[in-house]
């Protein structure tokens, strides 16, 4: 097993939780669709929900949903980014014993704000790709003013955990003889049928990309 | 239309999408299982998730999973507590006017360790009802030595704002002519069929709180 890249990212309630290998740690932001994101602004913390993209080891977070940070990111701000994915809840035979199945993942560093246009083009792509693959193709591609405009934050991934919970409750021993049913609830994300734009052409077909998406 | 409690809650991004009333804050952090809280340890941002339940205007966090900040709550550390929806993905005709529809809340604030035990105790049976509805009364009570154990964070709801996006995508009027479907893939939760756990007499029904279930 993997140890913790740092200190800060050791995972410290029920270590057995934790998770250090790179592979886990990206299958988890890879099908995470929101990841949220902290950052303190005048002493304060703020939590921002966000979409994110990664490639190899850079985690890319879309700049707009947090334009609060931009100023404090011209310094060279440490912030953490944290994504989560639900699995079910756990039904212990006790109050205590309740809990989540989970998949998370933390990344700390230094965002950069990427500058470079290639670049956020780049990232423009990966957002829209993790978005719905197969979607950059079919689209109008980000104009030069659109690119100008958008602001892309990019972090390491060097500095990165990630914590599971899953299987059945974990009760007291005593308390397994409890006539209280017991197990997990498991927990998916539904994908509804698409419901076209009401100024779209009703005789635009669903394009498969559409069609066959799933999480 | 209500207004910010804050300037710190104020929506400073795409400020239309910013909701102030009190009933649908309250009704995002109900429908939301899972929240995110930001806190501020040796300088850095950290961004943990977390179970929350909320009694009028009081947000309760389950502390355990967030222990690295208990010692620096024991000095009162300003926190902020994100909870968000994810309500579709917005399929525009151009790569840059992609988005998700999502409900979320910002809680900022001063957290307090919940000291007395009656107050922990109401708070562990608010997070258990949240999970699943009816669920209390059917499972072992926390014991002393548990409810010693529990640590429980309050926050008030005085300085919260929502942020929702609903609809369809909004593309720029040229776009609107390009032979490009356009619409929103709904997302919801799916619940699965309720798995018992090994340990579980097969006999055991799966009662109606637990079949019933929905988010």
């Amino acid at each position: 097993m993997a140890t913790a890249s740092s200190k800060r990212t050791r995972v410290r309630r029920v270590p057995a939780r934790g998770v250090y290998e790179r592979d886990s740690i990206e299958a988890i932001l890879d099908a995470t669709l929101v990841s949220h994101i902290g950052f303190v602004a005048d002493g304060q913390p703020y939590v921002i929900p966000t979409l994110h993209a990664r490639i190899d080891d850079t985690l890319y977070v879309h700049g707009s949903a947090a334009s609060r940070m931009l100023r404090v990111l011209e310094k060279g701000a440490d912030v953490c980014v944290t994504a989560t994915l639900v699995d079910g809840l756990v039904l212990a035979r006790s109050a205590f014993h309740h809990s989540i199945n989970y998949r998370s993942v933390v990344v700390l560093g230094e965002a950069r704000l990427v500058a470079p246009e290639a670049e956020r083009l780049r990232a423009l792509e990966l957002f829209t790709e993790k978005l719905v693959p197969g979607r950059w193709a079919e689209v109008r591609s980000p104009s030069k003013q659109e690119l100008k405009g958008s602001k892309v934050l990019a972090l390491s991934l060097d500095e990165a955990s990630a914590k599971v919970r899953s299987g059945p409750p974990v009760d007291d021993e005593p308390d397994y003889d409890l006539p209280v049913w017991a197990g997990v609830v498991p927990l998916a994300t539904e994908v509804g049928a698409p419901e076209p734009d009401p100024r779209l052409d009703p005789a635009t077909p669903v394009p498969e990309h559409v069609a066959s998406w799933r999480p």
